[in-house]
């Protein structure tokens, strides 16, 4: 491994992060801290909804500001860094997307759940056609083999897609699980491939080295991992590490820890620590939204939670199917008393 | 690598952990948190001041209750654990140890700095006598290369060390890093190795795999992490990860979670967060009384202190060499304004 390898940096603090403080982020926040990221030289700063371009509704938790307003104080203070978007198709339009270009975009990550990147054609398509560099983005990624994942990233790359991503959305993988996915898709497409790593079995910075180490060129994090659940890979503590095994990022680290502990830590609503219930997301590979409903389960059988959390890991129930959870339970509750 | 390799597990919680709540466990805590691991299933539960028997001082900070306290409130429950204790030559003596033996330990870790293994000769020669299972406990063996830290380890064997651990006090090391170091000593010893994480740069967890990689059967770990600036391996997500990657801990996941979220987590002063600060020892690899006199020193040379620190470790400076901290700041000061 060459000691001056580049790394291209994505801090998507103010998109990821946001579901870590219910979407709360005024523009005055959004202004400072991208602001902050630019001056640390951070390559791509993405700014949307968690959920990303129109996000902001009932359903996924509405936004303190208007989009507009949140893309207008980003790219107001962004020189040198590359404001970027997300879009999920099914919520967010070419609309949002022509909105978020007049407000300074100049890229998408057009993400869709790991097997179903086919729904993203249209929207690939169209912007790369707007110019906007195009990343396509494999969400829950530790749902589908290595073959699986290398035959979506081949279809994202058949639409035209820049930068193909793994994202390990659960925090459930093993570092040979992310070489084993990024790996495969490396020695299969020709454009670069990234990694987004979540923190919920401890491992986001490991992970995160295990990709770069299959061949990962675009790596995610944010200020102090703010994220949803366990959070994200630790930017500021990713870059230093990144430092001492000779990697170039183009970040100044000790701008980038102000920008953490100065401008980042004091919104927070909580600390970014592993509690059991993000550990469990991880350790079963499930969807948050499974959390609640595992609960109601349990009580109803006299299960401990994390029983049936694992047992939907392993059917590899996807978001959608709460309403199999009770029968799931019911399953579990019975094979104990037989 | 062997599905069914069983790892041994050493929880510090009460022990290292004592360093983030100023040594001011209560005896309740103490019997509390010790029965809840050992109904958990750990094998080894670490009960001393953290700086080891007799620590209780002005100089390392004084425990809430007596010694004997302690053990006493941990041996009265542990019913199938094996009460450890921690003694640095030069703190603990004699007496101490045979205090603790009365009060039921049945274990010791003798510890000395990654250079000073010879200190140690006739403290394990005694604890072997007393009967106790014995550890030589290397301390900040990131500042050793692995021929220096073999060397050690011989030593240690020599004297009748039962397991001999190497420790990232600093949390300074990458997994590479404790590969080339434990691989070295398991090369060459034939008793069992150790490894001893710290957080500082988000990598505990894959530092330990790491160590387990090169052959370490002994991990250490901390409920939440909960230890010193940033804190240990948080063993609960430990103990899980182990569990995916199929290695034995005798340790059930959920009942250690419990005693993480129900009864550590409750009395931790702060979350076990990496904030600057001890990213920046980790980083450095530097001691964690050097951070007071860095601020001081930048301030009057107008330097930032993180120069500072990373310049500390260059030069490997221990701790005691406090004074030496004005002059490196001098020469940098020198060195930026030439």
């Amino acid at each position: 491994m060459s000691g001056t390898k580049s790394i291209h940096l994505v801090d998507t603090t103010l998109r990821d992060g946001s579901h870590a403080i219910s979407h709360q982020y005024t523009a005055e926040q959004i202004a400072t801290i991208a602001a902050g990221l630019d001056a640390a030289g951070v390559e791509y700063i993405e700014v949307s909804h968690g959920d990303g371009l129109a996000g902001s509704s009932i359903n996924y938790g509405r936004s303190a500001i208007s989009e507009e307003e949140m893309l207008k104080a980003a790219s107001s203070v962004i020189k040198k860094g590359t404001l970027t978007v997300l879009l999920l198709p099914g919520i967010g339009t070419q609309e949002d997307l022509e909105m978020a270009i007049h407000y300074g975009a100049k890229a998408v990550r057009v993400a869709t759940h790991v097997t179903e990147a086919d729904i993203a054609q249209q929207h690939i398509a169209m912007a790369k056609k707007m110019g906007l560099k195009t990343f396509g983005f494999l969400m829950l990624s530790h749902m589908a083999s290595p073959e699986k994942i290398v035959e979506q990233a081949k279809l994202f790359e058949s639409y035209g897609a820049d930068v193909i991503y793994v994202a390990d959305s659960a925090g459930a993988m093993l570092p040979e699980d992310v070489k084993a996915r990024i790996g495969a898709v490396v020695n299969t497409v020709s454009v670069p491939v990234g990694f987004h790593a979540h923190n919920n079995l401890t491992l986001a910075t490991a992970n995160s080295l295990a990709a770069i180490e299959a061949g990962a060129s675009y790596i995610d994090g944010t200020c102090r991992g703010l994220g949803a659940g366990a959070g994200n890979c630790q930017i500021e503590a990713l870059v230093g590490v990144l430092n001492k095994k000779g990697y170039q990022t183009g970040v100044d680290l000790y701008k980038i820890m102000d920008v953490a502990e100065g401008l980042v830590e004091p919104i927070m609503h909580r600390p970014q620590v592993v509690r059991n219930s993000a550990f469990m997301l991880g350790y079963a590979g499930v969807y948050s939204s499974f959390l609640l409903h595992a609960d109601r389960a349990a009580a109803k059988f006299n299960l401990d939670p994390r029983d049936i959390l694992v047992e939907l890991g392993n059917k590899k129930m996807v978001g959608g199917q709460e309403d199999m959870i009770i029968d799931v339970a019911y399953q579990l509750a019975k094979k104990r008393g037989a």
